[in-house]
């Protein structure tokens, strides 16, 4: 029964498959059952779009890596007010978000951070603000996103995902040809990487990136790659 | 009474002051009363001696920043035997030590960490490793320490601690002037960074680093610095 749930807790985009969810619904169900309602939202940052006011969201999961492009080693939480709220009546030593925001008002962490990325977290979100801000990156991620799909369309390979995020591209062979081949492969002959899945799914799926630094030239090196790998004339 | 505890936790070089403790003494203590013995050594790690078999210390707790000189971000634990066989009885999402042993084996770690901090701990320790090992890195910091030491005797300053490690000097006026503002003078007037304490001590402890790329000669244009900012020939 539902009053057993206090919270939903999800990962807005399924980075091993590429699958993004759909954060509006599930923030208008957790609502109706007065759920809190928790998103790791880390591979989809800034490439895809988040609002937690919109999608009824009370706590995001954020961290240096993946959407934000920058090396592992921050995670940050962002806390909607109905969430400060709650923590006053936490009382734990891990994760006791009442002391990080009493010493943020002093700029401050209570235990000592990366800090060298967080000065690389600042130089970045000043980047994406010099760019246009979010809305631009997001609406860049989506071009490339649109303009990858758009060009391999000739190619024995297909959509993994329905919901596929602007951050990246899963991709299926459909000629029978082995995933982690195609990934070996392109590395081999074309120093080109993309990253493969493990386990189960090493043979099924192959996933191509459009988080941070990608272009269109970029993306072109990789389609150029492809079409050569398979023979056919782009 | 000593049976209502399981372990004794100490910081082996209590950094804010400058003073380190005898952790042989201490580890035959806790040996005596069966205590679990837990160090953290962030501050004296390869500056001062420590040997987890020989103080009977069953955990200790090193970071990449202060002893070892790196960036923060990264915090390593060494478990002793005893501490490894202890776990199998600890179940625990924070800190679940079987987890990081077991994706140990295939050389991963349970979560993501900050991989570029990791290359430079990789490469540190190749450092240390090149120029003699750690007993090499200790002797070092042990003689830059006693050298600086001898040097500003002539000057109205004593040592804060009986018990100074080599990782750092701590100093007092003894002419009644302010520790906060040599701290800062030293920075205005000659470009020389030492570190101010807070709180209570502000004006009574100024402290002075020996650890990583401490050298004589930057250790004399700090000893240059405070002879002739208290106009006293050396």
């Amino acid at each position: 029964p539902k009053e057993e749930f206090s919270s939903l807790i999800v990962n807005a985009h399924e980075t091993s498959v590429g699958h993004i969810y759909n954060l509006d619904s599930m923030g208008k169900y957790a609502k109706k059952h007065n759920m809190f309602f928790i998103v790791d939202a880390i591979s989809m940052l800034v490439t895809d779009p988040l609002d937690m006011q919109a999608s009824n969201i009370d706590v995001v999961i954020a961290s240096s890596q993946k959407g934000l492009a920058l090396p592992p080693g921050l995670t940050m939480v962002i806390l909607s007010p109905k969430a400060i709220e709650r923590l006053k009546d936490v009382d734990n030593l891990y994760f006791d978000f009442k002391d990080y925001l009493q010493n943020g008002e002093r700029g401050q962490t209570p235990y000592t951070p990366a800090v060298t990325i967080m000065l690389q977290l600042e130089a970045r979100l000043e980047q994406i603000a010099r760019r246009g801000g979010v809305e631009q990156s997001i609406q860049s991620a989506k071009e490339i996103a649109e303009y990858f799909r758009e060009a391999i369309k000739p190619l024995p390979l297909k959509h993994y995902s329905e919901y596929m995020p602007n951050a990246m591209t899963t991709l299926t062979p459909t000629d029978g040809k082995s995933a982690m081949e195609i990934v070996n492969d392109l590395e081999d002959r074309y120093k080109v990487m993309v990253c493969p899945n493990g386990g189960a799914q090493r043979d099924v799926i192959f996933r191509v990136s459009h988080m941070g630094e990608m272009t269109k030239e970029y993306t072109d090196v990789l389609i150029d790659a492809l079409f050569d790998y398979y023979g056919v004339k782009r």
